[in-house]
């Protein structure tokens, strides 16, 4: 099953995707739908207003999570090509929802900074409450997959210790187009990342040091993750800060994001002000 | 003017405090309250039923913010401590709401950490939405201060080299008891942490290095800030991890975060499990 969450005028709305149509879920998002315990059923028994999917305007499939939980240096060629050795433990940060923007939308690149890079990501939501799960527990508490793009702004992430002022800028990170359910995504995926017609990042998800199911036992050890929330998986070698010399997002540069049998994002780098 | 979050069987209310009683607001809490842009006029007209404040059981002011952002090595005396020189930027970082407990609740010690350590801080709490403010403009946005202690893992904190895995352990945050609006709350304010009676921390906030005009002109570059998030402002010198030999909460242990003017959490620390 893939669900997205559809703009439409005045609201948005949950929707499960049947081939080309778009069918109304009685809910005003993906989040608010996987806040059902139901949810598997209710996506499934819809029945609502139908919408072409090519002239749908989606928004982020989970609009507002009640956390972001990102993870870094979890490939294994990100790594070496960062010149850090393989860790013991996960490193995780945060983002906030206002970074948020839908998978076809432009990403806005600030005024305030010139090193705004691409990260393609597989991103696990949350579909239940999860508290001090084991790796094989774990897999439960997933709802689906989907695709992000953790863009960063170098200049900022390294301004201090901590990596967060550079990773939360306001509407810099694509996310989507579709919760797709792990039936339907399958297991190793292949990741890619195009800047402009250009592949820069190739990966396949086999490649992560610490997978969706080990992440959310660890991450639930801490605190308890809940229906919506978003775990970005971390992203593999080839991003632009790591060429030699730099290459960096410019007004119109055009980043394309896909994993297989998830789905793409495609969206275009818009200067601000 | 005083507001706090009440805890009543089978809800919640906003509240304004009166002497020694809390007043009911027409909201289901804090947070909610400052999502309306009059809610000064509301609380302050507010004529609810009235809960002798003896008794009330508080829960985090604002029980669930859209964001928390936290800063560290922001007060001069806690960065000579920690070796480091004064920074030209703020070190920001996140926590989840989950991390929340009420100004009284037991701090939960979790069973994986053994290095939980203190951190009072002053909290401002946002009242409008700010973008792209200046540090002059910035005051306007600040609903009012609160107490806040940023209890740390410092054994996950350092696991790796973003913190956050030691910031947001499940009830590890004590956050109240009030919101206090600028006019009541007065200019510095000296803040001060003792553990089973022995004082740990002491400081004023005018040694902040960032203080809260500025954390919220340069937050307001990288994002919106909305009603009710967070931003809690770093900690001064006097932690435990930086005593030898280092210090650290343990089962039975009473944290009390003062601010003058502001107020007084009082929290016991409970080992989990």
């Amino acid at each position: 099953m893939k669900l997205a969450t559809l703009r439409l005028p005045r609201r948005t709305t949950a929707a499960r995707v049947d081939g080309d149509h778009a069918v109304e879920i009685g809910a005003p998002d993906v989040g608010t739908l996987l806040a059902d315990p139901g949810w598997r059923e209710v996506a499934a028994a819809a029945d609502g207003p139908r919408h072409p999917l090519s002239t749908a305007d989606l928004a982020p499939v989970v609009p507002r999570p009640g956390k972001i939980i990102c993870v870094g240096l979890n490939y294994r060629n990100h790594i070496l090509e960062m010149g850090r050795e393989l860790p013991e433990y996960p490193t995780v940060f945060a983002k906030y929802a206002e970074a948020l923007i839908g998978p076809y939308d432009d990403i806005v690149l600030p005024a305030v900074s010139q090193a705004m890079d691409w990260e393609a990501e597989l991103a696990v939501i949350v579909g239940t409450e999860a508290r001090h799960v084991s790796p094989e527990q774990a897999p439960a508490a997933i709802a689906g997959y989907s695709v992000f793009n953790d863009v960063t702004a170098r200049d900022y992430q390294n301004r201090t210790l901590q990596w967060l002022q550079g990773k939360t800028f306001e509407a810099s990170t694509p996310f989507g187009p579709y919760l797709v359910t792990p039936d339907e995504a399958g297991g190793s995926m292949t990741m890619q990342c195009e800047v402009d017609g250009e592949v820069m990042q190739q990966a396949d998800t086999a490649d992560l040091v610490f997978g969706p199911a080990r992440l959310i036992s660890y991450l639930s050890e801490i605190l308890t993750l809940r229906p919506g929330d978003v775990i970005a998986t971390g992203t593999p070698g080839g991003v632009g800060h790591a060429r030699k010399p730099p290459r960096y997002l410019a007004d119109g540069s055009k980043l394309v994001t896909r994993i297989a049998g998830v789905g793409e994002l495609v969206n275009t780098a818009r200067r601000d002000g």
